[in-house]
């Protein structure tokens, strides 16, 4: 755990600058518009450990999988996610003299991560050979509103003497991923054209054929004002770029603005990339550095608007919840439906691939509440348009009939995980992704995408369950063989309750919605019949399995069995744990770790929480009680959970310690892996902790449930949902509940459990 | 399958060249000394498909693992059997133009592998550019009296013309691992050195260090008689060798012997490689081809006479079985306690490694009674100088207090293999290491052995079981989770019976082998309770252990389980699968297998065998008759076990089928996989098939038992077998049962259960 970071409630400040921290900043102060982004890598030359890393959302690499034996069903290739050329690089020179902050005097540095404005700011002094002293200030940001720009203000300042500063701006094409399985180079550089005052450079992915255009325009200005300087025009196999210089008298300011127009092959065609990214850096140059960010600033404060949380009286809380939020809202704008929210965002290479469950299990309600409904539609028609990879997936496992088993990762829709041991049984995803459907419409109402899309996706689904369930003559129920549940510390076990569990409820559901289109829609039912070759018989083995599924249960403790045979482990609480010890997953042998009784991250809660409903307060707490001490949490998406399960069952302290744990995972490094990237995806799961856990917000039958409770620690705290369209803001404090409606209509919830009315634009209290 | 290959009782014939045999044909005809092998490759260039493979005993590479995602216990690298320089090339040419099989048209080829004289030989007609008709032999040995040697005597007759013949005799260190895992090389190469009439090359492997230094000698002869040619002296960055031309009359024979010293580090200080080496080919040199040959031959006559299977009625089992045997004696002959018996021996690289279980569940019998005591105790040997390795392993794995895990992959006592979904969890293996001292024990009588060696091994073998097994407060029983059985198409399951049945028997072995060394040698007792820490009382939780465990048992169909929940899975027989789906390995997806029926090899069986003694005939029967049907055979390590207890319960045409299945898996290529090597441990089964499954041999209380059968294809059949240092040949027909005893002394043994006494050099009789 490291804490070097100063506590601030918009912005994330880093004071002084220390070496072994720059690769943690360097992920924690990344900034992406959903499109692109990049980590916070220096823009002058840094000859010290860094990771460098700049993303374009979309393009990715099918690295052939690293396996001991290749097996049928065994991904091929691994996707990875794709380090792409660097268009930030400015290298600096003082009197010739390259400023590189590992080779000279660093004072007063300061970075920041402006969270509410969306950029990313660097101020320092430095004191080169010969005692040059001079300061520097660099903004950087992406753009909300002009999503193919970036922009850059680098200005440096002799503070003791007077000299040529020279400015480097260019592109970079020899760039590496440090996860590349084999240590191959991934992209092919097709050009590279440097002119005076810009450059371009254009690459291509091996294998995959994805490519990428970039284009870079500078401005040279002395005090503010611009000047004219010949540059040198460097050009060589993989970098383009100028040099330009001049005289800067001591105290002066030269300032370099750097724009970059950066597109890909997903919405340009091949040769068309070069001209639409040079005309979107010209573009970037006309309106300038001021007015882009101005139009950039604009659509972060409207993002506020609808995803700020505020906590009232613990400003380390109000900072984590906020850096959660922007890092979400930076890497997911729900622009095109070709892009997911991968696991490292825009700030890492690690884990490969840009989907897992996570999107559904954990995203989704994120962005269902304070998204408008257009951005989780995104997510679900990627889905649906992944629903024939999905039943090839399936069919390579064995499968047929139109069985789908989507992916655990992917980049297109096909599976490309690199490892057996976890990924590949995790069969769970499935209910994951039909989950995200019903509980898309139960927040939006939008019954249209069931019979549209989610239908073909849950039959696919369904029919999937069907085959993969087999009937135990012994037992004379259903059983589910060979899976790995949402607990990757156990492998191939049998009977899975979350799984089970998940199935039957998809089974049900697309029974279910089938008879929702067929009675609501009989012409796209009968289309549905025979694009989907079904046949009413199919839900008749449904309805079987759902009657007589094996559940593992013991009845002696009245809590459900996590697998069959779990207590047939050394039943052992993660606190006897030796510290030393933990966590387990650097400290013991995968196999031991199997063996245990130990739980990585939710599991039987897990169904738990996502199926609450269907268990009573008595039900949750017994099982609560069973597992969590049980778990060890070592899973960025675990403490959220059990957070929300803890307020539900009255454990608020409980659920502020694991709140605590999951909202500045990143920000303190608790897992001394941050300097890899950011857990993008559990950052959900904090946000999730407050509105579903403290907040208790539900939504049942469509309607929705509110019943707050506060953590001693804070004030108040206040968020905002959007729910059917309406917009709400819900202030907690420890007396009240306020309701503060920003809807058209006058808008009904239940707070615990009363019925509230509140009428358009009024809000309404209720006391605690 | 393929079935290109003449039956001969004691030869393999290959008539006709077919490219696409070659491979297989590279395998099988394989020769080797236990010091040193290679497959039969074609001493002249061949530019058509072909796998280079030569191999020096116990040298070999760690080649970093290739996995997904490493986890603690892992191992870190994968040996790899190492592909080593190539000294038997000698390239040719006539007038100029090279011979090459592929370039070329080719008549009346034979290739033969010699096994009662242990040499590969090769004769074809080969026509050239030009209508130039040449005759080419070729033979090849390498020495098992003079271990260090191999020898090629190559000869040339043109049919239909005079011209300049020229042999290019070369050693060449420029050789890979078509199985690396990062398309590395493998080998530095030190020195090459080639002179007038010699050449030398020594190299030395990356990482581990080894040296090997190859040198060679030739004479160049015409019409038999020696000839001064001066060669042209060739030396590349890693290549030696001589050019010698000659011209030839129409109808002469232009002959070139090469001899070769092979020597490594194993063996010889590093400064001193080069002179053995060169020492051993000019001794080689000296000697001659046919005095070299004369003393080879021998050496395999005395192997025969105590190895050989005879079969009357069946030409084609009596190739096979004799194949088996001479590949056997080819990969292992006891001399060197640091060699153990590879998967593949000297005929290909897959697998890596070079000692697995196999050599104590499979080599040991066969060796046991076919070998002096001493070869059968340089394997157990080899063991107990890995037993601090074993017990480093464990502690990687999280044992303690000298607990000891033998690895299942090894070059050198550490863990080494490249996959963890099968290899993992095998800890079975640690049974079959203890049990094969019991079995050395009860076959040779040498009880020193256990006190003074075996003690240790097992003490460390039970304290792993001891702290590896864990008590279920549920069922207050001993249970032993996550392993994965000999049937690898199971994986981390929970009570494998197999498992658990070697394990307790170890607990109750080495508890008992403890009171005998105590009782026999106090001393020696003393001496191990200070080296190992040992404590009395530790056999306190090892008896509650065998007390107390939990062995799956279906009491219904009263028969064993071979794991938790077996009886969940859909039950279908393996004759009942679609032919077109078999093998399940090559057209199913991995996790489909896990989740079937379907046993590799024997599991649970493959107790019954070990343990025979334990169960009695009906419970065998019961068992057979459960797995057999769900058995697929999908490793070759599988129908031997089923053969030999398919004879047992009296179903001799089942165990006839099994035996076929086996003894000519590599001769038949039954798996389209010769071309990779052969399988050389299964091929103890083979014989343990006649010997154990027809002959019925038995050893409990160290007296011996026959209850010979006979499959109805044959008409006889004879085996040699040393019991306690005596030498019997039991010939069976269909009518009789002779045993003619070579001992020294009266010897008694049990036929069909009657106590049958046979005096010194004499034979016995009985009537079947």
């Amino acid at each position: 755990m490291k804490e070097y970071l100063k506590h601030d409630e918009w912005s994330v400040i880093e004071e002084g600058f220390d070496p072994n921290n720059h690769e943690a900043s360097e992920s924690i102060f990344s900034i992406g518009n959903g499109k692109m982004g990049q980590r916070a890598n220096f823009e002058e030359k840094y000859s010290g450990p860094s990771l460098q890393g700049s993303y374009v959302a979309g393009v990715y690499y099918p690295d052939k999988t690293r396996v001991g034996w290749w097996k049928n069903g065994y991904p091929e290739y691994f996707a990875k996610v794709l380090n792409s050329p660097n268009w930030i690089g400015i290298d600096v020179t003082i009197d010739g003299i390259e400023l590189d902050l590992s080779q000279c005097e660093v004072a007063n540095f300061v970075r920041t991560l402006n969270m509410q404005e969306g950029y990313l700011e660097r101020e320092f002094n430095a004191t080169l050979a010969g005692n040059k002293q001079i300061h520097v200030k660099a903004k950087r940001f992406v753009s909300m509103a002009d999503t193919e720009n970036g922009a850059i203000r680098y200005e440096v300042t002799p503070k003791n003497f007077s000299g040529a500063i020279s400015f480097t701006p260019y592109i970079d094409g020899d760039i590496e991923n440090e996860d590349s399985n084999y240590d191959e180079k991934f992209w092919n550089v097709l050009d590279v054209d440097a002119a005076q005052g810009s450059a371009y450079l254009e690459c291509q992915t091996k294998k995959s054929d994805f490519r990428c255009g970039f284009a870079i325009k500078y401005h040279l200005l002395l005090d503010g004002k611009q000047v004219q300087a010949k540059p040198e025009v460097i050009q060589l196999a993989k970098w383009a770029g100028n040099k330009v210089e001049t005289e800067v008298k001591e105290g002066q300011t030269a300032t370099i603005e750097k724009f970059a127009g950066v597109v890909s092959s997903l919405n340009y065609a091949d040769g068309e990339l070069k001209s639409n990214a040079e005309e979107l850096a010209s573009y970037a140059a006309h309106k300038g550095f001021d007015q882009l960010f101005a139009d950039h600033k604009k659509q972060w404060a409207e993002k506020w608007v609808h995803s700020d949380v505020k906590i009232k009286g613990d400003v380390a809380a109000q900072q984590a919840i906020r850096f959660n939020i922007f890092h979400l809202n930076q890497t997911y704008t729900g622009e095109d439906e070709r892009l997911n929210v991968g696991p490292k965002g825009f700030t890492g290479e690690k884990y490969g691939g840009t989907t897992y469950w996570d999107t559904e299990a954990y995203c989704i309600p994120f962005f269902l509440m304070t998204s408008p409904k257009e951005v989780t539609r995104q997510l679900l028609v990627y889905r649906y348009k992944h629903l024939q990879k999905a039943i090839e997936n399936a069919q390579k496992l064995g499968f047929t009939d139109g069985a789908a088993l989507y992916p655990m990762v992917t980049a297109n829709g096909e599976e490309c995980h690199n490892e057996w041991e976890i990924t590949f049984e995790e069969i769970h995803r499935n209910g994951a992704i039909a989950y995200a459907i019903h509980n898309y419409i139960r927040h939006t109402g939008d019954k249209k995408y069931l019979e549209e899309y989610g239908i073909e996706v849950l039959v696919g689904i369904s029919r999937f369950w069907s085959q993969r369930i087999t009937f135990s003559e012994a037992r004379q129920k259903y059983v589910m063989l060979g899976v790995t549940g949402p607990n990757e510390y156990e492998n191939n076990i049998n009977n899975n309750w979350y799984t089970n569990k998940m199935a039957t409820w998809c089974l049900k559901y697309t029974k279910e919605a089938l008879e929702h289109v067929k009675a609501s829609n009989p012409a796209r039912y009968d289309e549905l019949v025979s694009k989907l070759s079904f046949k009413a018989e199919e839900t008749t083995r449904w309805v079987d399995i759902v009657d007589k599924m094996h559940f593992p249960y013991n009845e002696e403790l009245q809590v459900f069995m996590q697998q069959d045979g779990f207590m047939d482990k050394e039943q052992v609480m993660a606190d006897d744990l030796d510290p030393a010890q933990r966590p387990i997953n650097q400290h013991w042998s995968w196999d031991r770790i199997l063996r245990s009784n130990f739980i990585k991250q939710a599991d039987t809660l897990q169904g738990m929480y996502v199926l609450e409903e269907e268990f009573s307060k008595e039900e949750i707490e017994r099982n609560f009680n069973f597992y969590e001490p049980r778990t060890v949490h070592e899973s960025s998406l675990s403490p959220c959970v059990h957070s929300i399960l803890a307020t539900k069952i009255g454990r608020v302290e409980k659920a502020y310690e694991m709140y605590l744990r999951t909202s500045r995972l990143d920000l303190d490094d608790y897992n001394a892996e941050v300097h890899e990237g950011l857990h993008i995806t559990s950052m959900a799961g904090t946000w999730m902790s407050i509105v579903e856990g403290f907040g208790g917000k539900r939504a049942y039958n469509e309607k929705l449930y509110l019943s707050p409770d506060i953590p001693k620690e804070w004030d108040e705290y206040a968020f905002r949902i959007t729910f059917k369209g309406n917009d709400l803001e819900v202030r907690v404090t420890t007396q009240e509940v306020e309701i503060l409606s920003h809807a058209k209509e006058t808008i009904e919830l239940y707070v615990y459990d009363e019925l509230v009315t509140v009428e358009a634009n009024q809000s309404k209290t209720i006391s605690r």
